[in-house]
C-alpha cells in the first residue's frame, strides 16, 4: 500500500530505512468515490494527499458557478490547497476526487512533527514546495503569455494524461476556454 | 548594511549570531540604476535578491511587445526568477530594476552550500518557498477568478505599495488590463 509513496521518497531524497519506515507510518489510507468533495471553500485545509491510484482536483468555483481547475494530481503525486494548509487560513478552492481514487492523507501536525524529527522529510518538503513553484509560475505564465491554442498545445506537451483522462467541460475550464473551442483545437 | 537582511531572517526563523554572520557574508552588494536588467529571458538565473531599497520586478515579454509582470519585491523582500533558479534551465522571465535600487545578492551556489550548513538557512528557504507559494497562487486565482475591477480591488487591499510607487503602465500590465482602465478604476 505504501510502497509507490516509498518509491517517490527514495527518489528524491537521501533517507535510511527507519526513516522512511517513521514517515510512511505517518500516513493514512483513504478512498474515495469518484466527484467526492474532500475540502470545500471556507473550510482550513488540514491535509495533504499522495495519489496511489486516481485523481484529484484543486479548483475554484467562479462567480457565474462553472469551477475552474489550478492542478490535478495524478498517481505519484501529491496534491493539496497548499496555500491554505501553509497558512491554515479558509482555503479559497475546493479539493475534489475526480475519479475514484486510493490516496494516502497525512495531517498538517505530522508534516511539521517530521519536519523537526526527520531532516530528509524536511528536504523532501523544500523539493515539494520547489516543484509547486515550478508548476505554478508555468500556470500563471501560461495564463499571461500565451492565447488559447497555445496553452493547449503547452498542455498536450507538459501533461497530456490531463487532455487524456480528464472531461472536456473540465479541460476547458482548466484552459480558460470553451468546451467549442476545445474540440476545435483537439480536432486539429 | 546587512541590518535589514539581518533583520529579516530573525524575525522567520531561531538562528544563532554565529550562523546569522556566515549567511550574511554569503551575500554581495549590488547598486542598480533604474529600468536596468538584471536578468534576460533565455539566461539561467544564478542569483536572488534581497531588496535594500528600491524595488525589482520579473516579468514576461509578450508577443505583442507588452510586458506582464508575475511579481514586485519592495524594500525588505526577496526576488528572484524562482522557476530558473529552482530548475536551471533558461529563464522565461526577465528581472529588472524598476528604480534606482540597492540588492544584496545571493548565488544559487551560496544559497545551496548555506542549506547544508545551517539548519536556520534550510528553514528560511522554506518559508520563502511557502510565501512565494501562497503569493503565486493569489496570483493565479486572481486571473482564474476575478474580472478587471476585483482584480484592482484585491491589489490596493494586497498590496498598496504597487499602486502607488508604479507606472500606471506597468500597474495595468500587472493587471491585465488597458491603461485606461485603470484610470477609470483609479478615478471611482
Amino acid at each position: 500500500m505504501v510502497e509507490q509513496l516509498e518509491k517517490y521518497i527514495r527518489e528524491r531524497v537521501v533517507i535510511s530505512e527507519a526513516e522512511l519506515v517513521q514517515v510512511v507510518r505517518s500516513f493514512r489510507l483513504k478512498e474515495t468515490a469518484k466527484g467526492e468533495i474532500l475540502l470545500n471553500k471556507g473550510e482550513v485545509c488540514k491535509h495533504a494527499y499522495f495519489v496511489n491510484r486516481g485523481c484529484i482536483r484543486m479548483f475554484y468555483l467562479q462567480q457565474d458557478g462553472s469551477e475552474a481547475t489550478r492542478f490535478f494530481a495524478f498517481d505519484n503525486q501529491f496534491g493539496t490547497a497548499l496555500s491554505s494548509l501553509i497558512t491554515q487560513q479558509p482555503s479559497f478552492e475546493f479539493i475534489q476526487s475526480v475519479e475514484s481514487s486510493q490516496l494516502l492523507s497525512i495531517s498538517k501536525e505530522e508534516i511539521q512533527r517530521l519536519r523537526k524529527e526527520i531532516p530528509a522529510w524536511n528536504n523532501l518538503y523544500i523539493s515539494i514546495l520547489e516543484m509547486a513553484a515550478v508548476i505554478n509560475t508555468m500556470r500563471l505564465e501560461s495564463f499571461i503569455t500565451m492565447d488559447a491554442k497555445q496553452r493547449y498545445e503547452a498542455l498536450l506537451k507538459q501533461n497530456p494524461q490531463i487532455v487524456q483522462r480528464i472531461s472536456n467541460k473540465i479541460v476547458a475550464q482548466y484552459l480558460g476556454i470553451t468546451q467549442e473551442s476545445l474540440s476545435r483545437l483537439k480536432g486539429k
